[in-house]
Formats: C-alpha cells, structure tokens, sequence
C-alpha cells in the first residue's frame, strides 16, 4: 500500500499555491497520496479534477509566520495542527509543512509526542557537500538551550537518520566547535566531547569550515549556533551567487560568454539549492514531521513529500528508538 | 612620526617567507617601520640589506599552531609575546599576528592587559558584503561562555570599531539569533536583546543570513556561535568557489568562456578573499592587536599591517575607552 503523506496546504510564504502544485507532482511521480490540509475555499479551486491522489483536509484555522510557536495551542484547528493529528490518528504516516518552523515543531511535538527517554527534538537538516553527497546539521534550530546529555542523544538521532538520507552504513559524528582540539569550545562543547569521546564514529571538534566539505557525515551541536550556521551559509550562498550573476551581466563580453556558462552552472548550483537538497527532519517525535524552507516554491514540496516517503519507508521512527539508548 | 608595527614573524602557515615579503612590501607602500619578532637565524637570510623601515626583534620562541593559548606564559621569549610587549613598552604601536590565534590573543592580554572596565575581550572580524563594503562581526572567537553584560560592552566596543573600519558615523547593531522576534533565542539572547533595547542603534534580532547582506553595520554574538558562523561563511565561499572553478573547467566551451569569465571573477571576489578583506581586531585590550588569517601569505600581511594602522591612526583603543560606559 502506498504511503499517506499530510501537508500542510496553508503554511509557507508561497501557500497554498505552490503546495498543491507540489502536492500533486509528488502524488504523480512517486505514487503517494497526499492530504492537503487546510481551509477547502482556498485549496479546492486549486486541486483539480483529475489530481489522481491528492485529497482536501478541512482545517479552519492558520499559524501565521510571525505568530509564536504557541499558537498551536490555541489554534486548535489550525492546518499544521491538523496535520500532525492525522499522522498521531494513523490517518497519514508522515507531516509536511512549510510554515512557521516554532509551529510546525511544537505542533508534531504536541500531538505526535516525543519518543519515549528522548529529552528534546532536533532538527536534521541536510547540508550539501558540493561534488561528494552531503552532510546532516543536528539540531537546526529546534532546541537552544541544551544540556550535554540533550546533544548525546542528537548525536545518536542524527546518525540514524543519517544512514537513510546519505545512504551510509557508519556515518560519522564531529562537534561543531571553535577549534578541533579537545580542549576548545564552551562549557557545554567540553562536557559533550568527553561524553562522547568513548564512540567509534566520534571524530572529535569540527569547525564551521567543516560544513560543505567532505571529512564528517553528521555535524552536531545545539540548536542556536546550528540554526546561526545553517542560515550563515544560506546567507554565504546566496551572496556569492548573486556575486556571480552579477559577473555574468557586468560587460558584453560576459554575457556573450554566459551562454555557455550560466546552463552549466546553474546545473551545478543544484547542488546547493534548498529546493532540491530537500526539507529538514524533526527527530525524537513519534512521527516523521519534515520541515521544509519558508520560502519553498513547487520543487521544493514535491521533494520534501519524497524524504517524508523516504522517512517512512526506511522507518527513521523505529531506527531512533532502537538508535539511542535507553529510548524507545 | 610614522607608526611602528610589530608582526610575529613566526606565526601562520605561512610563516616566516610570506610574512617577510608582506611586511616589506608595508614598509614600502604604507611608510610603516616593522619591526619582524623571531628568530634571527631564520628572519635576517629573508630581510634584503635594503629593506628600508623593515627591522628584526630578536626572539627565540615559537607557539606553534596546535598548542594550548597557556603556552604564551611559558614562553616568554616567544615571538608573539614579545610582539605583545613591545606594545606594552612602547616600542611599538601595534602588533599582528597570523599564528595560533589563541596565543596571539592571550599574550595581547597578558602583556597589555584589559581596558579598566571591560570584562572580557572579543574580536572584531570584518564580514564582506559584495556590493556594499562590509560588516563587523564581535565576537568572532575571543570569549566562548559569555554573560549577558560582557555582550553588551561588545555591542559598544564593535560600534565603536565600526566607524573607524567600515567609515560610518552612526553604525547599527543586530543580535545574532535564531529568528527576529525578540522571543527568539536562547536565555543569554534574550537578556541581551532586553538590555539592548533602548538604545537607538539596535536594530533588534538578526539571523545567520543577514551576514553578508547590506541591512546591518555589527553583527553580535558570543565568541563560540561567531566563531562557528565565520567558519561556516569561510566554507560556504570556499565550496562555491570550487563549485564555479569546476564548471569552468567542465568542458572545452566553458574553458574557452572562461578566458572571459575568470578574470572578472577573480576581480569580483576580491571582495570576499581574506587577503583583502583583512584581519580581525581584538577590541578590549590596552593596545592594537590585528589578529590575521593563519592561512596568511604576504598580500594578506601587508592588509593585516595596513588595518593595525589604521587603528592606531583613529585612537580605536581610546574610542572603545569613551564608548563603552563606566570603561576606561
């Protein structure tokens, strides 16, 4: 049987529109069926016809980007809410949102609930290793107070995950540190490398310059400086790309040679685009909840709704549970 | 009188070769007496007879790159702590060093010592901006466990830089956090951001991607996330930079675009080379200390030298002194 995938029709600077276009390109290409959920006067003239596997959720209400994470609380009926509740009733087996990331968060964590011994959530996001595959970043910005023993088990979360997203038997694990010496880092950093220090797949400190670059599979660290990273190099990229296309247009001769160049390289830059690097994973909840960017156009949701297939069917759940000690 | 400028001859990568071809080419070009600190036997073969304003301070010790910052009260006579002194004595104006950057910090404080008033160091790192010139991000790796106060006196102390390195009168500052809203970060953020509020030249919350972004002149964080997002900035440039090098290259067209391409690319990413966009400045100390890439070759050297100039000819150390309250 095929997978039921929920998402959340409304949230995204580009909902509902581009979702549902998304929505109904994943339902065709990778056979899945998918709940759109949110208000039906917005999505129904959306949907068409003949979108073959791809069904309206009613939900009344929205979480607006800027509104706190808590609104979930109070908005009941909202449609990352909604969505959520579907994959706690068994009525979908995974969550896609868009939306405000706070929400979308303690959405999953209020309904599905966390894993039982996990502490705190992380977010996995994929970080792109031009030319050599890919990393993950954990957490991404869903805890930023941590405690040592919190990252211990992003640790062990991230390496579970990390074997379904990169595709690798032994992934390894570095702290994200400012310097790679042992003795480098803050407080935390040093209680959370002696812990660790005993594991096989530890390579020990990493530093930012270790991200984008082959040498480590999971990066891990506390969801304020990884969400500073994360977004540092969405910032880098996208500053060095807009470098680029300026050269391109910047004489005659540039844009005469651009067209040969600019089909290349922008082949190339997919590499490093979030629209085809794909969502973000909510790890230690008790559903697959992917993440995608605010800004997700189309390509992005179809991808998205794939690694919350991909998620599924390698049972990322059921892999942490057993991954981390004690949980389950 | 033209300024004197103590440089570790002995620190970076790169070191002694490359550090000797940039202080000379200072001397040259800036009209600034060096005085080249380490060893004799390996500094006077490099320093030509007529390298005019260019002098070797004897010193007989290195810290090497993987030793602990503690090495500099061990070392007496090492070349970046006689850089150190030599400031402190008045020998010299300013000092620069591109070796171990914890050691280079910790003899400035320990020779000079601290600003009355100032709590804790930080360092001063210049971000690019394609574009638009540059930001200043503090604390780039100075001070890793941070007290909201010690924060504050850094907001002041890299406004206070800010004029002098991005030439503004009126520099605007930014929290470095996990999203804009005020309820957005971690404890230390939200204390920050409170005591901040009143003042007219905080622009609030700002996030990883408002690096290298016009909108914000100082960009404030703690020395280990700062440290971790000048890193993943340094990777992110480089991965791009491979990326775009590899699709010039990736066929017998692009290679022949290229020959038009490449050398306005190069121009352009001037911009972002820390060759040219030069060292750090460590703000708090009773003294000019420019902190250099370890990775420095002599073009990076003679910026790094230019930039310590700079400072001493704009009093940044009494202007850090007059901005930062109850300071001095």
């Amino acid at each position: 049987m095929s997978a039921t995938i929920a998402v959340d029709a409304m949230g995204g600077d580009r909902a509902p529109d581009e979702v549902v276009v998304g929505a109904v390109q994943a339902a065709d290409e990778l056979g899945v069926r998918v709940l759109l959920v949110g208000r039906p006067d917005a999505l129904e003239p959306l949907v068409a016809n003949d979108s073959a596997g791809v069904e309206v959720v009613a939900a009344s209400e929205v979480v607006e980007m800027h509104e706190p994470a808590t609104a979930v609380r109070r908005k009941k009926d909202a449609s990352v809410v909604q969505c959520a509740q579907l994959v706690k009733d068994g009525k979908a087996d995974a969550m896609v949102g868009a939306g405000n990331t706070g929400a979308t968060m303690a959405a999953a964590l209020l309904r599905m609930g966390r894993i039982r011994g996990i502490a705190r959530p992380a977010i996995a996001a994929p970080i792109p290793v031009p030319g050599h595959g890919g990393q993950i970043l954990v957490d991404a910005g869903s805890t930023v107070d941590c405690a040592a023993e919190w990252l211990v088990q992003f640790a062990f979360m991230g390496r579970a995950y990390a074997r379904t997203r990169l595709g690798i038997t032994d992934p390894t694990v570095g702290l994200l540190s400012n310097g790679e010496e042992p003795s480098k880092g803050d407080s935390l950093r040093k209680e959370v490398n002696a812990l660790l220090a005993p594991e096989e797949w530890f390579v020990g400190n990493v530093e930012g310059r270790d991200l984008l670059h082959p040498g480590v599979d999971v990066v891990l660290t506390d969801g304020f400086s990884g969400n500073v990273a994360l977004k540092a190099i969405e910032g880098s990229i996208s500053a060095m790309a807009s470098m680029i296309f300026g050269v391109l247009e910047s004489t005659p001769e540039a844009r005469e040679a651009s067209k040969i160049i600019l089909p290349l390289l922008l082949e190339a830059a997919k590499q490093v685009d979030p629209d085809y690097v794909g969502g973000s994973l909510l790890l230690g909840v008790q559903g697959v909840c992917v993440i995608a960017h605010g800004s997700s156009g189309a390509l992005a949701i179809r991808n998205a709704i794939e690694r919350a297939l991909e998620a599924v069917d390698a049972d990322v759940v059921g892999q942490v549970k057993e991954a981390v000690p004690h949980a389950g």
